[in-house]
């Protein structure tokens, strides 16, 4: 049996986030639909994460093992992208290791976050960027973001669930203006709490139209206090960029 | 009575449409019961142009009377866009002639239509673009296109459906190259056939991609039959880009 690996870009919009649940359309539901129309059978899968309602991916790992050999990794590839929705897609299928786990083994995530600052929306991203009209101050955000970096408890940046070990390592915060109206926060870390990465979006906005100071966030990291930190950036700003192996 | 015009964006997708049709969801649909919820009373709407099914629009204007005399052209256009849906947005509203009549006194009409060339779709841009994954020589393109321009019988390029005369004026078509993968068709006119410019493009990509030469467009117009023309580009590319009065 062969264990293969997808990267899977999807379009969160219209999801109940990536894990399966009953009754509900979602990511890994749609995904183990299609495995079961190409396969015939029921195939589980494994991804490097979950991701919330309305979150999006582009390189979402989704680890499974082929139940025949009588074809190619291409033509698995070709066959799932005929049968999967239109707001799922295969970017990369390629054979791995037989214990390949993308949750244990990813040795750093990527997220990419995007604000749109333009006072008028733009009804084409709506559901693709945070629309934010606000003007926002590059330089203090830089110095925010610093706060992030290393390894810290996040208890003041995690989702009231989640109930894991909140020490996490962040390797690092970017704060990029692709152009006048987008902004690009990107974040790399090994593994984050749930809402983290929003939260911490939600903190940098803050500070980027000068409700509060750069050195507020290291308080607030401190604090170790969820109700310290400002609300959730929302969903459809997040995409789950990348992860390495 | 005001008479006012408002420049209107929406996201083809979700639409059978602009024209307002029974049982169907439809642009001047949804905008006549903003109307309605915001004044209380049934009020008409008139757009510049139809657009079909999946078509967007940067710059629709649809004018109407406005029934009472106790809000500012701002407060009208924050209470409409507070009760449009989020794919309905007027980007601009202002008052204008009493005997204004945008389908009537457009001087120029221009559309704008997005091809991708990536060999792999992108699945954010679906509904956005047409994706067209095959190279395209532009300055063949470029060739074909003048053959558009002027005043022409465009029988050849209009929906079996369309009885009005078929004469025409394009005033220009520009081929842009936005980017390695996004080619913009820009046509601009007077006033056009039904499915006219997706039957433009649907031309000038079988020039682009060397399946005819750029003189047998010549040729197409002068047979003055839709047969000897190809499909139609499909409608998620296309956008009613902007409207001269």
């Amino acid at each position: 049996m062969r264990m293969v690996a997808a990267t899977v870009a999807y379009d969160g919009t219209n999801f109940y986030g990536y894990q399966g649940q009953r009754n509900v359309r979602t990511v890994q539901g749609e995904f183990e639909k299609a495995l079961q129309k190409i396969f015939k059978e029921k195939v589980l899968s494994h991804g490097a994460g979950r991701t919330d309602t309305g979150v999006h991916s582009y390189g979402q790992t989704i680890a499974f093992k082929v139940p025949n050999d009588n074809m190619t990794i291409q033509n698995i590839k070709d066959a799932l992208n005929s049968v999967l929705p239109s707001d799922i897609y295969i970017r990369n299928l390629e054979q791995v290791e037989k214990n390949f786990n993308p949750r244990f083994m990813a040795k750093k995530r990527i997220y990419h976050y995007y604000l749109y600052t333009k006072k008028d929306p733009d009804i084409f991203l709506r559901n693709r960027v945070w629309w934010f009209p606000y003007d926002l101050d590059i330089d203090k955000m830089r110095k925010a973001a610093r706060h992030f970096e290393g390894e810290k408890d996040f208890s003041s940046f995690k989702s009231g669930n989640d109930e894991r070990n909140p020490v996490r390592q962040i390797d690092r915060v970017r704060i990029i203006r692709m152009s006048k109206n987008i902004i690009l926060i990107r974040v790399e870390g090994v593994s984050f709490l749930r809402r983290m990465v929003r939260n911490i979006v939600g903190t940098l906005t803050k500070v980027g139209t000068g409700t509060w100071t750069p050195e507020i966030v290291r308080e607030i990291i401190e604090a170790k206090d969820r109700s310290k930190a400002p609300a959730s950036a929302p969903p459809e700003g997040l995409y789950f960029y990348k992860i390495l192996f």
